[in-house]
């Protein structure tokens, strides 16, 4: 097999959502750079690039819940990726599972898993 | 319940995942314009914004293979969405049931639910 070539574009940047390899919901969208998606497989902790913040992050590298990344899948375009992950706590920094916890029309849908105050100080 | 205001950013456009709603699969990621989250609510059907083509398109609308759109998400920060769907066929336009067909190691692991070339003129 040859690994699939991921079209970064101009902003040298991809979307990728994160997914519960298990329950298939899904948990979260970031963005990821080529070092980012190279730290992912390297050591199967997902890894993506903070737009605000300007760098690459460890999810869960301050909060402990980090994702095991049990696939890395690519797009017909491949201009965005699926992380199929395995997520200690809450991928949220709100507390719940996923970040997806509203509908837009304002309905509280997500399941609430962990204190934010008791994890980020 | 209030609406959740969605920031469409400097680029006027969220990423927008659909999944379908029973079986959890993440079937794409496109793009979305206020024109196009409005259209998706009001029709109950899928619409995205093509940045290539530069246009507000119905997902299906020249193939047949719809998405009925069960619920819309928002993330945390408002700035990406969820289409939890029905997807009538299949997603990719290369034939797949998910546009996610592929891990980024080459290996092909989604089903093949349509020949392209039928659907397609």
């Amino acid at each position: 097999m040859t690994d699939v070539e991921v079209d970064f574009g101009e902003t040298g940047l991809v979307p990728a959502v994160a997914q519960d390899a298990e329950s298939g919901e899904v948990l979260m969208l970031a963005y990821v750079s080529p070092e980012a998606l190279a730290r992912t497989r390297e050591t199967g902790l997902a890894h993506y690039y903070s737009r605000s913040r300007d760098e690459l992050w460890q999810k869960g590298g301050s909060s402990g819940h980090v994702q095991r990344v049990a696939e890395v899948r690519v797009d017909c375009d491949a201009d965005a990726l699926l992380y199929r992950v395995e997520q200690e706590g809450g991928a949220c920094h709100t507390g719940h599972r996923s970040c997806f916890y509203r509908t837009v029309d304002g309905e509280h849908v997500g399941e609430r898993v962990f204190d934010p105050e008791a994890v980020y100080e």
